[in-house]
């Protein structure tokens, strides 16, 4: 079963489309599960902070679930951030069919939506490490999907994966 | 769906008869996973010891695992020694459906058979903190199974536990 990676900085979108997706899925009575980055690394990793040796045991343990419930026929949506393009390859490489999803927003405009606070920690020296800040994102070079979420609204945007999904998996998405 | 919790000290059998099962489910073609300890301590908690913090830690882990996957119809055979009945009862209380199999040998022959090597470097100093020589097993009082692995060959001591799943769950094991 099929695996959709939403990867962007912090701030771009990737829960809140995710999360709008996984609700078009259940109203297509598609088994699906959304992994979310924030909320598994509390249960995953609690102990861990965000340097590059634990982003990757922690995306292995995504993977890892991710490998669980696709094989059982249930799709898998992960928004996480995965900022370097070999790992976002690994993660495709463990699956048979994976679609990657840029979600991509200037930073300006993550920095000036900040859900989650981080932006403000991280200029006032509160947060270190902080990817698109300190640590560089690499941008996707061919990803499936690109979602430009400073353009689209959130409807939009899932109606644009939809569209796509259904062209690439329709016996999945009919 | 049902959650299989099998527990009982290191070397008594809870893999070999998880797997044995899963065997069996499997001709029955009921959707399931066996959740080994040793197999996703190594993905999920890889930086991690044995002290009790770290098992509570770990156990957390099997346990949101199990709810994915329970959640989607997914039976899940978990075998990992949890040796307090407080934890087991935590674990219990996570689902809805719960069957505690209790993998019951005693120690001399668990540490004849030593399938790992554990009870060899506990001997020599080489390992500590283990459960059944420096740290406690709390038996289990109460389980809805027990099977006495040194009596029974593993193809009994699975259709001793087939019988009983049936009687429980008539629904998923006709």
């Amino acid at each position: 079963m099929l695996v959709i990676w939403l990867t962007g900085i912090s701030g771009a979108g990737k829960t809140t489309i995710a999360n709008a997706l996984s609700v078009e899925l259940s109203k297509k009575k598609i088994l699906h599960e959304v992994l979310d980055g924030d909320e598994y690394r509390a249960v995953l990793s609690p102990n861990d902070g965000f340097s590059m040796k634990e982003r990757d045991n922690f995306r292995l343990k995504i993977i890892s679930i991710a490998k669980l419930l696709t094989r059982n026929n249930i799709l898998c949506i992960i928004p996480v951030l995965s900022s370097s393009r070999s790992n976002r390859k690994l993660a495709r490489n463990e699956f048979s069919d994976f679609m990657e999803i840029y979600i991509k927003c200037p930073i300006e405009i993550c920095e000036r939506r900040d859900p989650k606070g981080h932006y403000k920690k991280v200029r006032s020296g509160k947060l270190k490490d902080f990817v698109g800040v300190d640590l560089p994102y690499e941008e996707p070079l061919n990803p499936e999907i690109i979602i430009e979420s400073d353009v689209l609204t959130v409807s939009e945007s899932v109606n644009k994966i939809l569209k796509e999904l259904g062209h690439n998996f329709p016996d999945i998405f009919h």
